[in-house]
């Protein structure tokens, strides 16, 4: 029977795994058993964000070494899901899943698939959605999970596309999995419905583009028989970028105190906090002018994302957020969602 | 008996003042009953934001105006404190204090007063130390406060200096006022303390420094008998980044709930929120690396203003939060502060 | 008869009309004889740019006092065309064109119209082709120009537009320059064509956009029976952003030397340089990629801008150009126009 | 007899290096052969510019595959010199220099060196200028150069030393190597001097800093004995940053016309150019204000090499130009230096 385990880990550069080498290193974490990476790397997280490839190249150098598999093979069976942008109090840190041996009745289950390679330019349209809404479906059936109401979150990376495209690649990757999971009808998840039906969201997908994959990956999350008990996990949609009662409230569905923040006897126990949240587009905040759309000097994303993550941040009383822009689709237009991983209480 | 009243306005663009002309023209503020502006304009915040001069030039032209009197000679006497960046979640607006009658026993005061003119690079030294004190005495005394426990907060606006020195000129504007509150020792209050000396600091300046001045502004706020009651002021240091608590704290001794935002319903009496933060030296936020004081591409201080600035603005559930980068000696060392100034309940 | 005379002033901070200022005051330029103004600030040149708001409430400010007109009046009849943006070696500065008393057979005129005020958003399309090409004919006959062929250059700046909607309303307003100039034919002057045929040119339009305005604004400039010699100007398309020969070839046909570069003797017979032009969409440059289009934290015009301003301000021996991106229909794609006017040896 | 020989390859992203490997698969660059690469990458050019690393890392990983040597034993004896940011017209691009076989009278030479590992915060002193010193005198006995007037350029890259350190770091670099050619005095070339001192230079160093290296690495060019013939190398100083003159001059002196620019049928023999440059400390270039070290928006450095870029690239033809920032004591202040190598004709 298996048990999921997360590591949250830091790195001091985006080339820096020596947190996870030395965890292999104790016997504490075996190489084989790692099943996806999702981590926060320290660029702007636009198409010219290098440090997601960079870090991707060193840990699979890292495992290959390790396992004595070649880092290609690796980097086609571990997904590695990563956000540029540590804007404002965030921390760039990677979170690491492994499948070891376990037993109980039913717990946290992860399970992953890999799409086609794409052919540039080939995202943003029907076939992306169709290509994601597969590797979805078998991700989810590769967790054993039985009943999509059981899936907590799916996370999607897919190619950037190219200049331009990035956005409409993030929106492709989140109607297919949406489609998968049911949350969007099979006759409107199409391509012209990309970033402008914003009535269609799921509050369960996270999903971002980068110059640095060539297929589409996923890890799906959720509850399956035969996996080992002890995470619990906790998602809830964010209203509008100020939504601190959506923040705690997902702590708190994990089995942890907000009130205001994590007590920090509890914090340890933190194991992975994943969001999505995009500026609002009516240009507007509860009413008050935002100027995040309409600066020259600063990516709107890297102004929402240094904005939500310090909300975030400060409900956990810790910077290791992992927080991506770009969030149409995910969660309320406007708003986002936030999903937390937490131990339970030993 | 003068009563002290606040509104706080919306701007479009820098050199819109749209809003107080609306409230002289329709009669609700006299144009002679201004004292002092303080607001949040949208430029970078950094030595080449020129959002303050134009909002600068634009106000003190309405109110000549208005008033028949001079631009330059109404520059010389109602201080126009402007922090530049409205990162995230921010919204540009403006604070205006007036002075009008009243009746009462004690209410919150205001006072202010301009030092000479400085000669270029004057700042950051004993020169500038002594001369913002002397003017922080004489705001004090304007504003009839008897007590200097009974001051709240004292905000400065010093001239830049020049390249390199604006963090010199706001660390010298804050010394010079902590000298005048007693809140630092005046063998210590001196120019080599400046920048070095992180156990100096008030818990009640705040200080800022921008091409658009030639004097420094001095601009105070306290209890003072004889003005009319009706307002509650409060300020709390910011421990860090993160410290939710303290911001809720300051709402709450200001008369809001903060459970844990403001209640819609009690929102409209919020009627200023000034707050000072600053990238935390160590290169961590409670153990965790920040990235803000090494990016080439985004300024430290707006990828701060941005974090706390939604912290805040979760709390209050709005966007009008004046906070201001470059808090060294206002507040703990990695931290701040946060003042609230709220209507009483009707 | 008229003569046009021109001045190139440095501005210390984009609110600083000093050195106009004093050529008033020292009777050098008569208040009432300024016709138009083109010039350079230092913000970002995008939609957040208020530098250029700056300056022209600062220099409408300036004459309302010296000629006892309105403010809003002056502006309504003296076009003040800024770009934002000094990159590199550019040098902030702007061209004040006066036309008083002279006598001769023919020379360089100038002629300027205003279109009716713009709707929001009503940029970018078949109707601001036409009110921009109704604007230049008006500026033409203004100018007393007889044949469109001694039209040099056309200086179009148009209304924003709002977010996404900035290079539209530029192309907006070259092709509607480009109408009037008869080059490029009326059948193909349409709302599709901006931005997308690439072939349709005119090597003597200038055009940009921002939010500063509300009307086209449009300046022309050419050669006139009746006005007074004494001015050279020439326009050269350039191939590409590398096309130094071009360059040379602009400054050469205005009667300067340029071998490598303009002389130091002769620089003071420089009254402007103004200049477009545009990353190259094929993301490459002689071959070799650029990287100005998917940069997150640089925008690309500024990346463009310091580039194509450099090679210029290298021949002329001086960083006061105007050189604005956003070239699209103005010169061959991919490259720009460079255009200079020169006092005629003594 | 040794024979160096250049190639100026493209990268396509910073973990490019598939045109060296198909050079290598293809027997026209022995793996063994590469004594050094110098290089462009498309980072900010910052202290959290990471595609340094990330291209350090793949070009490692590639010879490690190649010569069955372990990575980190190449990256110790192959320099590996790399600067940040390709702004405007400038190319990603990196250049690799080979030793193989070859005869002659005298050519052409390289030689290496590496110091020992610097502790962090151990640059921009005595310590760092005597380590480089060393190191540039050691690389000049392994090039074979007998007389220190043939030395034509010596390449420094020091670790960045952490926030705040860089531009020491580079100053430290440069001192040392001046000192070593004779072109500062032994008395002068101290750590007080370092950025102040401005009088004292050479006009043949070219110096940088970064977070990925651990050492200091000096290439060193010049003419040797034993070498084959058939590059031309030429160094010109730049006395600033609109110095055409000076760039003409080096591609002349490298056996190209450039009249104004080089012939579109010489291109192909450009080996390399290398600038060094540096935004004026007076912040005025020609008596004409700029803006470079006053923008919060834009690194100063990222400014000036996309203007000094520019300018060369116009010159060649060709945007693969290596313009590093940061010349402090790299050829007159507020200039710098160019340098050309091109082969002679067949």
């Amino acid at each position: 029977m298996p048990r999921l385990t997360l590591h949250r880990l830091s790195m001091a550069h985006p080339g820096d795994v020596s947190a996870l080498a030395t965890l292999i290193a104790d016997g504490i974490v075996p190489a084989a058993s790692i099943r996806a990476v999702i981590g926060k790397t320290e660029g702007n997280g636009g198409l010219n964000d290098f440090t997601r490839g960079f870090f991707s190249q060193s840990l699979m150098h890292l495992l290959a070494r390790e396992t004595g598999e070649a880092a290609e093979e690796l980097a086609g069976r571990i997904p590695c899901v990563l956000s540029g942008g540590t804007e404002g109090v965030l921390s760039p840190h990677y979170i690491v899943f492994t499948e070891e041996e376990g037993a109980g009745e039913a717990g946290l289950a992860i399970g992953t698939a890999f799409g086609p390679p794409v052919a540039p330019g080939d995202v943003g349209n029907d076939a992306q959605i169709a290509r994601v809404a597969d590797a979805v479906r078998a991700a989810v059936a590769d967790a054993g999970i039985a009943d999509l109401a059981d899936v907590a979150l799916v996370q999607v990376k897919s190619p950037a596309g190219g200049p331009g495209l990035l956005l409409h690649s993030v929106a492709g990757g989140t109607m297919g999995a949406a489609l998968a999971l049911g949350d969007v009808p099979a006759e409107e998840a199409r391509g012209p419905a990309l970033l402008e039906r914003t009535d269609l969201f799921s509050p369960r997908v996270s999903a971002s583009a980068g110059v640095e994959v060539t297929r589409d990956e996923v890890v799906v999350l959720g509850t399956a028989r035969g996996w080992a008990p002890g995470l619990r996990m906790a998602v809830r949609p964010m209203a509008d970028a100020l939504d601190l009662r959506a923040v705690q409230a997902a702590f708190r569905a994990a089995g942890l105190e907000a009130d205001p923040d994590v007590p920090e006897a509890q914090r340890p126990r933190i194991r992975a906090i994943l969001a999505k949240a995009e500026p609002d587009r009516s240009l507007s905040i509860r009413g008050q002018r935002h100027t995040m759309l309409g600066d020259t000097d600063i990516d709107a994303q890297r102004h929402l994302r240094g904005a939500v993550g310090a909300i975030i941040a400060a409900v956990a009383g810790d910077g290791r957020v992992f927080v991506s822009g770009g969030a149409a689709h995910q969660g309320p237009p406007g708003g986002g969602l936030v999903a937390v991983i937490a131990a339970e209480e030993a």
